[in-house]
């Protein structure tokens, strides 16, 4: 019966990039591709919104048209950009891309625990200048990590970095002991007062109003000598200008940065020119298939949606994030 | 009785670094430090020789003056540099350092296998250029490897590789199945026939004249795709030639280096200007600490040997590596 299809709008990003296989879809939604500036016509009567343009804000603008909606479908694993007022407060479900990007970023992690400790920028810098340096470096086997955020990133990076050796505790929102994953976890409130015991600190905390300049300087101050930060979270969780400083003159010894206060990282950035910083293009977790990957997520709770099934991972969006089960 | 106590003589660079630890040989051995230049009158009387400086070639030159020696020990994994014929065939006991660098080498295989995986090489160059560029890159998770060397430093790598979720098979003098770390063993002398099912390419082996050039032109040409060789044992077992070639035009995608045919690496060398090569000062398995745990074996057979105990660390001489049990 097409008449009692649902319309599910689709925010495509300028350049009109498309999920694949929406066609599979025909049978039970009515699908909308939109962008941002067609956004408040588009979204009038739809019951569904695919953010495939996933840092889009256009979603406040339009929120007038949305006269119809139920859910939203983010296609990422932060949905912080996404979680205005009226949403908040509103009965419109947001579902994200949970699970998608658990192992890629976590692997990314390790990639970052591994090349620093075996000093890969500073071979490649040797390289570069045909210089040949015997140097020793560190043993990953024993470092100990503190991975602040308990959700299922957090999670998998920490399952990953014990599968190398490397001691585990965690920050979250409580303290408590006995977590599978983490065994101790610490209150994220209280950093400062442990996070001098890790040599490796990662943040892969959702961005909330808790994690919004988290590590700040009072944080980067007591951290272990030499020690490594790894942000895979967002940018505004860490004080970027305080960053700089322990870098400079604290207990810091390198900085791997996924995410930045301002993304892309301003051309007049400090952190460009730095040899204690690994800077990547916001991209940790987008290993080779990612689109396919989300575009199916999204297919699975449309269906899900047509159906009037359960649809998976839903935001608790007070929260900001998917709380576990 | 000091007057029974064995003469062993350590030879040292030329700096004169000692190991420590000595003086705790004192109630059972007498110890003569010397250099490479003194080396053949220093070795008259001596029962034992440590090669502290464990590249050395100096041995087969004083060889003539080895007139009471039943113990050579090296500070090595590797004892290629040692093995000429003479020692080969006389009574001469020699033991290695095995065990010290499995896993500081394994965990510089890791983050090679990562850091090329996540494009850290081309985030390091684009941070250079103050240059912001979103990329895709490779999950590790589901990567198939092949580890050349079957001994404690391949088995190391191959159980490290398991744990990050790196499909393994190994190749070794025999080939067999079942083997407890590796799987499958492939014989080294059908590499060819094998290598193209492998996405990454460990050379782990000690070199042997049947490791010499055994990766070459043709294994090169039959490497999958875009894949990735790493070469953490010896120089002479990869032909440089040929692995230049096959970065330009054959299969393989990258290639990471800590060992090569002349070390230093020549500054002449192609290798230095590849982007799609990583330079490393043959240094695998140095971590902080790597002399003092090298000096503590060494003390240990030294304390065997005093007291007439099975040395540690026997290697085979004929085959150029200490025999798996």
């Amino acid at each position: 019966m097409a008449a009692t299809n649902p319309v599910i709008t689709v925010l495509c990003p300028d350049d009109g990039a498309r999920p694949a296989g929406l066609s599979s879809l025909e049978s039970v939604a009515e699908i909308r591709c939109t962008t941002a500036d067609s956004l408040s016509e588009d979204l009038r009567g739809a019951r569904g919104l695919l953010l495939w343009d996933f840092f889009s804000r256009a979603v406040s603008e339009a929120w007038g048209s949305a006269d119809q909606l139920e859910w939203i479908h983010v296609a990422a694993a932060g949905v912080d950009s996404l979680l205005f007022d009226e949403l908040v407060d509103s009965e419109v479900v947001v579902t994200n891309a949970q699970g998608t990007f658990d192992r890629p970023i976590a692997e990314f992690v390790l990639a970052a625990v591994f090349s620093r400790a075996k000093d890969f920028p500073r071979s490649l810098r040797f390289q570069h200048q045909r210089h040949w340096e015997h140097r020793e470096t560190q043993k990953v086997a024993g470092l100990t990590a503190l991975v602040i955020g308990t959700g299922a990133i957090g999670r998998e990076i920490a399952r990953l970095l014990r599968a190398v050796g490397v001691e585990v505790f965690g920050a979250g929102r409580t303290a408590r002991s006995g977590d599978a994953d983490f065994g101790e976890v610490i209150a994220s409130d209280q950093l400062a007062e442990h996070v001098g015991r890790a040599d490796v600190v990662v943040n892969a905390a959702p961005l909330t109003p808790q994690t919004t300049g988290l590590i700040d300087a009072d944080v980067l101050a007591v951290m272990a000598p030499d020690s490594h930060l790894i942000n895979i979270g967002r940018g505004e969780s860490v004080d970027e200008t305080a960053l700089v400083a322990a870098l400079d003159d604290g207990p810091l010894g390198f900085a791997s940065l996924d995410v930045f206060e301002v993304e892309p990282l301003p051309q007049d950035s400090p952190l460009w020119g730095r040899e204690d910083v690994l800077i990547s293009a916001h991209m940790s977790g987008d290993v080779v298939g990612w689109r396919d990957a989300l575009a199916e997520q999204f297919l699975d709770n449309a269906r899900r949606f047509a159906a009037g099934e359960t649809l998976r991972n839903v935001v608790d969006k007070r929260k900001g994030y998917v709380p576990r089960h």
